[in-house]
């Protein structure tokens, strides 16, 4: 039987600002990366979320960004391997101390926005991620876009990892994802949506916007909490994963 | 035979700005308060702070304070409860990362600043901190002012206390420290600061400004990393105390 | 014939955080208050939201806060004579520059929050703001609440005052406003919130809560962007004002 | 008869942290480029860095750099053209604040570190500053590496240029400077220095590291504030360009 596990980020709201609709969007995912107050999120916004996941039984990640809230962490940051392993570990711990008032562990870490592409491209700042994750708890489980630096850095650290795969978003014949800038880039019907993300979980393959199908490990589906559609894809696929005899479950730590 | 624990304030530079004499001072005391990024203190400082702390075997707590980077957490700001509960919560954690990446755990708590000035006198923001580092761990030690409602918080939570004292600062006869704008407020007489020091670890008394003997309980000593004079009464401290066959150690976490 | 001036708070976004209904409130009002980076608003939201309110014909003043974001600048922080000065000096040139680029030129300067609410009731406060306006551009209008310390700081400097009330508020019968508090505090009923302000404009007074007719001088009545009702009160209040012949202008600058 | 202008960076404390020998540099140099609270000063010290040029009689211009104060503003972060403008225009209307409250305008603006850097290799974002100095006041001298995009950028919008050369660094044959990693890209010792300087001053070329001789035209030297020898070589610099009959003196600004 396959399974799939559903991801998204949430906790993004910061101070009087309002982002994503999470106590919506919880009820149908598995897992929930939460900002850690670098890109987004605060340590009041990270309390509420933590109790918001442990109520619909979601596992928590941490969300670590850039130090760069005006830009949502979305602008690109040259920071030193020594920075980033230091800024990881750091938020790391943060989101920590709230999991631990309410008895709980953190399950897995998955890095946010420019920070996730940067490093997917580029195997220094991915392993200086991996070595903060692995030295802060190396049970945890590493999301990183599937078949990047990123899951590679994982893998060499022995981590568990998550093959994150996007169900609305296309793919190039390399394996990468299209950019943004590309017509093409985001797959905006839902029944489209489904569909590929089916043909990752059941054939392990992908069809790219050229025709060609490609391998594509998945074990993790990335979905948002904000913008048009958001919930309503979160909803469909995940009905239609299940009605496909799919099972929706988290990734298992295992032992390491 | 009386011991006595010597506590700093460390790791309070910040990206290219440098604060204090941390290696230096790290040789003269048992405790180190390590600043968590809001009032001083950034995610690399911290790393290499804690890193110095464990050469030189001395205990680490963490030293949360306002989110006031420009102010260095010494101006008052007036938060909510839960807002010092949350802040307190997120900074405990962020500094246990770079605990953890050593193997190293959490020894104690001390706030920073107007956050210690503040709770000192005011007892739901001390309750707030208290059950923060309880949630957090409940076998850490609280570091308060001696007999100010940070101590009392901790004593109701049933954490461990440090009681802390100053060698440099003089007391009222309530058993405040003076305020700074009095000009007896500070004892830079280094004879007089020793003096003020054995008094209150062995007799468990202080002499305040008008001459009269107050009861005053110490267990820790507050000494500066920087500043005139900071490492001189540290080192003097540090000899003459032992000359005077007090034992320089660091609190014990009892069972809570 | 009777004038009333109309202010709001604006350009209170933040990177990807949207706050308050712009470009529709700007249609109701005939001065904006525009944030400058502090509590709220961001360069490229202060360049958007002076484009608007030129746009719309709508006078454009500064409305400088406390540095915190997190809190919105309504968390009270206590900070000396000349950091108040200085801040405040900081935010006015800031705004200053996006005028500058559209041949504009600042009309008027209003506090925000925390910094408005203590500085009503603590004259060196007020003072250090009056004197920053001044110093800035001494015909500048300056904008605090009727009757507070704003005000006569103001008035002291020489400045051109703008006498803030509120029709959405309710004042207490020393002529100061229920605290929030207070269950009478807020008046939600839209009639009268007009008829509150009718009586400001053409008798120069306001019933207190307890029923007594206090004087009050009004000439700018604060509104909302944001939040439930704001817009529907802005749009009742500027077409009630104007049916019942009163006229809605900006304040003048007079020769100094 | 030949002249430069020296400039020096300035202003770059922060909070209670100290950068910069200012009071004693002020004394060699022609024109100050003070911080603007992003990526070092605040509006404290952006208030007695003013205060203290203007009793130096040294030409004030703005130094604005990238949102990161952690980094100093030394680490690259792609920020859009609009952003770009956006934080310029800011930064530069905030240090106007401080010099309206003295009765002095501002005379040239120089961005900072990787501003500086990045926009001189890129086009788009030297425009972006340039346009961004233009809009606020055209007279103003626009502070640039020579033979950059910055220099071009400012040309091209009709500024007045300060074409920037160093005493300190060395030079490729195509003109730019040798980078950081290379082991002759400073030139620690003074005559050399001094001689670099005489001859951009007098022959308008300097000689690269390859013994090549270029054109290089330099009508302002960078000198620093801070670090190993930086007050050395300002005294030494001042002293002998005078010596050798060149007058020091800031630009000026030409009618544009």
């Amino acid at each position: 039987m396959f399974s799939i596990d559903l991801n998204c980020d949430l906790g993004e709201s910061f101070g009087s600002y309002s982002s994503g609709n999470d106590a919506e969007i919880m009820k149908y995912i598995t897992s929930a990366n939460i900002a850690c107050g670098f890109h987004a999120g605060d340590a009041m916004v990270m309390k509420k979320t933590v109790q918001l996941a442990k109520e619909a039984s979601v596992k928590i990640g941490a969300h670590p960004g850039f130090p760069d809230l005006q830009g949502f962490g979305r602008r690109q940051m040259v920071l030193s391997s020594e920075e980033i392993y230091s800024i990881t570990l750091y938020q790391l711990g943060a989101l920590e101390g709230f999991l631990r008032s309410h008895s709980l562990t953190l399950n897995h870490v998955k890095p946010h926005g420019a920070l996730y592409n940067m490093a997917a491209d580029h195997a220094p700042s991915a392993a200086a991620i991996a070595k903060a994750v692995y030295d802060f708890d190396n049970s945890l489980i590493f999301y990183g876009l599937s078949g990047s630096e990123l899951t590679r850095a994982a893998e060499s650290f022995g981590l568990n990892v998550g093959y994150e795969v996007f169900a609305d978003r296309s793919y190039m014949p390399d394996g990468k994802l299209t950019p943004r800038t590309h017509e093409k880039a985001l797959i905006s019907n839902l029944d489209q949506a489904v569909n590929q993300s089916l043909q990752i979980i059941t054939k392990q393959t992908v069809t790219a916007i050229d025709g060609t199908v490609i391998s594509m490990k998945g074990t993790t589906i990335c979905l948002h909490s904000d913008g048009p559609g958001a919930l309503e894809l979160a909803k469909k696929l995940n009905k239609e994963l299940k009605s496909a005899g799919i099972k929706i479950k988290s990734l298992e730590k295992e032992a390491s």
